[in-house]
């Protein structure tokens, strides 16, 4: 096979076959395809697009460019969630322990913050002592010994992602549906799972804009997943205002603390229990996702969620007094009140400016060498539909970069609009697809 | 301006700015735009195309990305041709003289046999001695004594279209109207001229095989010719066989001489008269084209273009003892015949197969470092509309490739397809845009 002829046929609108994405995928990820070829494969597969066939194969050839990693020897489902991300969502540090409470193995690979979004990754490793950095065996042992894991990628897995997500970033050619599709599912299936919920957000804090766009991606990662024999169902879910009240690593460990302890955290306590419900059903351990949730709900209550999360993050390294004694927790030097100038019913909260904000306190980095400030963040004590009046308590910022307070009190302001008319909530789970 | 933001641009159908190309182009030229971006931004032009402001300014771009000749101190207009190249394609050794004859400076730059095509510098080369590799100093002086220079391209011209062609040749970008324009203008503006006649080829021996797209390319050229303030006249003309009968550089040659000494050669005399008529026409000289043909013949039947091709030859260092008694020239150890096993009238040539054939036989390179056997090629005495019985010559084989003989005989042979009854030879100049 030759590759100009096989990026000719891409950008001829021809559909590729197997062995081609094969071939293609697997020299460029050992080096013997350069980038120039690659990146105008890339752009003509972004133009032209690639069929359900297509995706699954680039999804396969991207897979087995590393380990899969062999999960049989664990008794029992083995169910991850993957979200594509927003502002705010730690759903995963809550259902994970959910989940694996009531008897799914929950084996979760999860990322580091990406542009205005945080990461799981840098979320738990705001827990002193917290490794996700974590090699094969401890990965299989700690699944074993508590039935789940919170695990960063090893290098084992998906090298061909890697690769291609740093061409695709300098190429314009990151936000194309298959191409998501191949990086999002090659790096899930290579976990060893057999059911995955997904949540694909939309609005203005994800990186899915649109509806229609959402729609389309949850469609693509469905059928992927359908193609590989996993279970799978897809939410579409809302991002146009952060999910739940605290964005910042730290400050959102706490709030999950806070929920799996029972409080009822808005939006942040029915999202983690419609996906904890689903990984639960696609585990077995429930007849319908309902019941995955009544069930969920139990965990929450019987304090077993809480303990799980405990007994994982003690598996994984962490100094658990923090979590028992959130208090002991270092603080911010700087806490800050942001306060409304205007009246009204909050009708739109631009929810990527709160992350970009919220980063520029320190909680995410700027360049890839920046270091987190694990206690940054924003507490965003109100929400789309809450009414206030000149003078109310908008957010607390927490910092140790005074220089940066000024600009964030701006963009938190500017970021809300108001209208004089009630308003109501989004809608937040806004479709399923299965 | 930021790289990636331009591809995104251009991925997203938008137009560009003259300033996002120059920034484009320069950078790229310089180094400073890896080959991986560069490649995606062709990609995304090929898919999405430019248009026509686009092109000038990707022309402008490429164009100065070196240097301009500056041909002011030379007295009289400076009209040069370009053809999209074919098989038997010679016009240019006959042009360049009788136009230079009638007192129309013709300053051409030309390139090399690309693929089953041949080129003028190959052709030129064959000559024992002539030197086609001049400078800059040399390229005005051979003009301001002769009227004429046949040279290749100096470093100096164009760089960034000779890296832009290497980087489309290995990622599936060459055959865009745009990209296409940018590399012939550029290089054709940079020559010094004043106005252009352009011979777009069609049918099985050209790159364009569609009449269609040969119209677009040639209406693409024209446009860009004209954004630059030159006079410009462009032909679309039949590739669907060989022109004249000889194909293979030394062969070319001869028919060349017999041409300008005054022998009817069919086609070649008919399309070579046409646009030394539209570039003397361009150059002042003539009132029309028609005139401008008139003179043409004129300047062959007079004897000038000859001696003028002499000159032009002595000046670029030719021992033109070969030129006056051709007789002289070495010959190929292998002279095989090929004849036809069917009868009937020839319908159709498959040009790019006869081009290839020539190349077998060591008329081209088939990698770039083969050396060419100038006298290799092949004479076809039969054209579209001939009728033939079983037995009767096709053509002639030169070569010293005894090795190649029996394939190059058979690609000949399947090369023609036959018809009962009477076939009209195709059109040879289609149309016509100014």
């Amino acid at each position: 096979m030759n590759p100009v002829e096989l990026i000719r046929k891409k950008r001829d609108g021809k559909t590729l076959t197997k062995e081609e994405i094969e071939f293609f995928v697997s020299k460029f990820t050992l080096g013997r395809i350069p980038n120039y070829q690659f990146s105008a494969f890339l752009m003509a597969g972004f133009l032209n697009g690639f069929d359900k066939n297509e995706t699954a194969w680039l999804t396969e050839a991207m897979l087995y460019s590393g380990k899969v990693i062999d999960l049989s020897s664990i008794k029992g489902s083995k169910v991850d969630k993957h979200s594509t991300g927003g502002v705010g969502d730690k759903t995963s540090l809550i259902l994970a322990p959910i989940a694996a409470a009531a008897g799914v193995n929950v084996p979760m690979i999860s990322g580091r913050g990406l542009g205005h979004t945080g990461g799981t990754l840098d979320k738990l490793e705001s827990i002193p002592g917290f490794k996700t950095n974590v090699t094969l065996k401890q990965y299989k042992s700690i699944i074993k010994k508590c039935g789940a894991v919170l695990a960063g990628q090893t290098k084992e897995v998906a090298p061909a992602d890697k690769l291609i997500y740093a061409l695709r970033d300098v190429t314009a050619t990151v936000e194309s549906i298959p191409l998501i599709t191949g990086s999002i599912m090659s790096k899930k299936l290579a976990e060893g799972i057999d059911g995955l919920v997904l949540d694909v957000k939309t609005g203005s804090g994800a990186f899915m804009k649109k509806l229609t766009d959402a729609q389309s991606l949850a469609k693509s990662l469905t059928q992927t997943a359908k193609s590989f024999n996993k279970k799978v169902i897809s939410y579409i879910t809302d991002m146009n205002q952060p999910l739940g009240n605290n964005i910042g690593n730290w400050l959102e460990v706490l709030e999950c603390l806070d929920v799996m302890k029972g409080k009822q955290v808005n939006d942040l306590v029915e999202l983690s229990l419609q996906l904890s419900g689903a990984m639960i059903f696609l585990g077995g351990k429930a007849k319908s996702v309902q019941e995955g949730i009544d069930l969920s709900k139990k965990m929450i209550e019987s304090g077993k969620a809480f303990d799980k999360f405990i007994e994982i993050a003690k598996l994984q390294g962490a100094d658990i007094t923090y979590l028992k004694q959130p208090e002991k927790y270092p603080q911010s030097k700087i806490h800050e009140k942001v306060y409304t100038e205007k009246t009204g019913f909050i009708s739109t909260i631009n929810s990527f400016e709160i992350g970009m904000a919220s980063l520029e306190l320190g909680a995410g980095r700027m360049t890839i060498e920046d270091k987190i400030d694990p206690k940054a963040g924003i507490i965003l004590h109100k929400k789309i539909g809450d009414q206030l009046k000149k003078g109310d308590l908008i957010a607390e910022l927490f910092t140790n970069k005074k220089e940066s307070i000024e600009a964030v009190k701006n963009k938190i302001v500017k970021a809300l609009s108001f209208s004089n008319s009630k308003i109501e909530a989004p809608q937040l789970i806004k479709s399923t697809i299965t």
